[in-house]
């Protein structure tokens, strides 16, 4: 099934193989095209803003988001209606998010292309993000007529306190990089991720489709613990991924992390298991600018990194939150009759341990 | 009347002289009390965010906009109570734009201090902008229970075309600037100034006060026809304090316009009155970056607009667009009760053209 049906499939689903890579892309079109009727016409003055709205998201992203947001509510037998405008505001956020992140980690490619900020300048990208964020509250709004009063003034609820985590989170971990402060425990680097990815990528998405769908509070409650280690899980392989995939799949510089002296649980155990001396070296190396950098750094760090088999132990730290997200899944798949939207949450656990890009 | 008695004068009002100023500071301090209770605890993970978000506002600004959205509201027979929150959400949303706005324009100082991102990095700026965005979603939906649901679902709807028309207005301006564009006309200039100043300086403020008051359709239409004159004429007056002020009284850099080639109606009067020779050198001048204008560049854009009288020009187009808003006033303040508040917005005409910061 090609580009050329989405409706169909996401209508009436279809279980056969490469069905989840099916699933994501349905999503994708249905969601540009509610992205597309949303935002205001780019023919109006500062129209120009639309357009540039519409460039990372057209670059060919998984559109995750939208698509666990659609499955969620679709799996709880919801409409297709009631979730597609909040699927489409979470990844017009989303993208949002990316190019602030691009313009913030100074990062140079995005989905293999330059990032908008190399484009455009760094004013008309910071510019482009607050735009997004500020078209995205009227469709808010008018999804009450979509959902009802009550159900959109709860998906309201859900994004702003997604906007207000994915912020804090974004602050610890600024803070760290900016202090150079090389101290985080697992503890203080999984809440960052909890606030920073977590929260926007999983749990905002399952509890806006829920909320759509009209569940109830319990049913909630067990989607929060299947999103939550799931999104830990994702940020962690998303980590792995930025040392040891090929850009031309990752669509991201490779080693970036290191460059920009990113705290990741790998180098957190990598800076731990070193001796003073070598610890002492790293820090140095961490803490200089990332223009002030030099190879001999990174393969430092990364030579350390292999030594302490620092990627081996975040990956089984990834593993045991994907595990504990397996475990409330099968909890929740009970209350569900069996679809493909079922299907594809199933099989986003797989998804986010295995994924290479 | 000092800091000590905000709230009696806020309740009871006093007409003495200097009670514009009196008014914005008692404004100002119930809306910095109620900021600091609206955001989230800074002892929270991340709460560093919190912090961060209070400085400019601190600094002593003048909440123009939160006065005049109380003003309107009160003038309307409104309780403070229906207008404070909103009226602090408004003063949040500013304080954001001048974060992001200071780093797309490379500012040095604001308020007569070091920008945000001259303070703690681009990233971290960028970031606080953001979460102030952020923060401000919860406190307009908790208006439900202050002003009740279909007023603070206006009001909703309000800060959604704001943050839009600025954003758009932001793309105009800055697309002029990358492209070095000098041939906007007058009212290209104004149309980006409505949507940039004006609209969250104005028609806002005044537009949710009138909503929080529970203020009729036809007084909002004349409130507009008040807000839009006024909104122009204050932009107008700032590109003028920008070549003429003292900057111990504006805050910001003196000429930063000319530094940064920004498009004012003085320039465009300007670059319009040149001999072609010039036009020519001034349009070099100003499509250099910043860092590559000279001082003597600047002199030279200096001096074509002296020769040009740019400036009495620009302020003979505030002058008629403020005489225009004191006609509106006129009619409105036939429907008003005497009280402080009507006095405050019948001030804010002549205060837009004679303030001197």
């Amino acid at each position: 099934m090609g580009m050329g049906a989405p409706v169909q499939s996401l209508e009436l689903g279809g279980s056969d193989g490469g069905a989840f890579e099916e699933y994501l892309d349905d999503c994708r079109q249905r969601v540009l095209d509610e992205i597309r009727a949303i935002l205001p016409d780019t023919r109006r003055p500062g129209g120009r803003l639309y357009e540039l709205m519409l460039d990372y998201p057209l670059r060919g992203g998984k559109a995750l988001r939208p698509a666990l947001a659609i499955a969620t509510c679709r799996a709880l037998g919801g409409h297709l209606e009631a979730v597609l405008r909040t699927a489409a505001v979470l990844e017009l956020y989303h993208n949002a998010f990316l190019i602030h992140d691009d313009v913030e980690d100074g990062s140079e490619l995005r989905r293999s292309e330059q990032t908008l900020h190399r484009l455009h300048g760094v004013p008309i990208a910071v510019n482009v993000g607050d735009g997004m964020l500020a078209a995205s509250m009227a469709p808010l709004l008018e999804n009450i007529e979509l959902v009802g009063l009550g159900r959109a003034l709860r998906i309201l609820q859900v994004v702003a306190r997604m906007a207000r985590e994915s912020a804090e989170g974004q602050m610890i971990e600024l803070d760290w990089v900016r202090s150079a402060d090389w101290t985080p425990i697992d503890r203080a680097y999984l809440r960052m991720i909890y606030k920073k990815t977590a929260w926007y990528t999983f749990l905002a998405p399952v509890c806006a489709g829920a909320i759509a769908a009209g569940a109830g509070a319990a049913t909630e409650r067990t989607l929060v613990r299947f999103a939550t280690p799931l999104g830990i899980a994702f940020q962690i392989q998303d980590d792995v991924l930025n040392l040891s995939a090929g850009p031309e799949r990752y669509g991201k510089e490779l080693l970036g992390d290191l460059w920009e002296g990113k705290h990741t649980l790998i180098l957190i155990e990598a800076v731990r298991s070193a001796s003073d001396a070598e610890r002492t070296r790293a820090r140095e190396a961490l803490a200089k600018p990332r223009a002030a950098k030099t190879a001999e750094d990174v393969a430092f760090l990364s030579g350390l990194i292999e030594r302490a088999r620092a990627v081996d132990y975040a990956l089984a730290v990834a593993r045991r939150h994907s595990e504990r997200a397996a475990r409330s899944f099968a909890r929740l798949a009970r209350e569900l009759a069996p679809s493909p939207h079922r299907d594809f949450l199933a099989g986003l656990v797989a998804y986010v341990v295995e994924r290479d890009r």
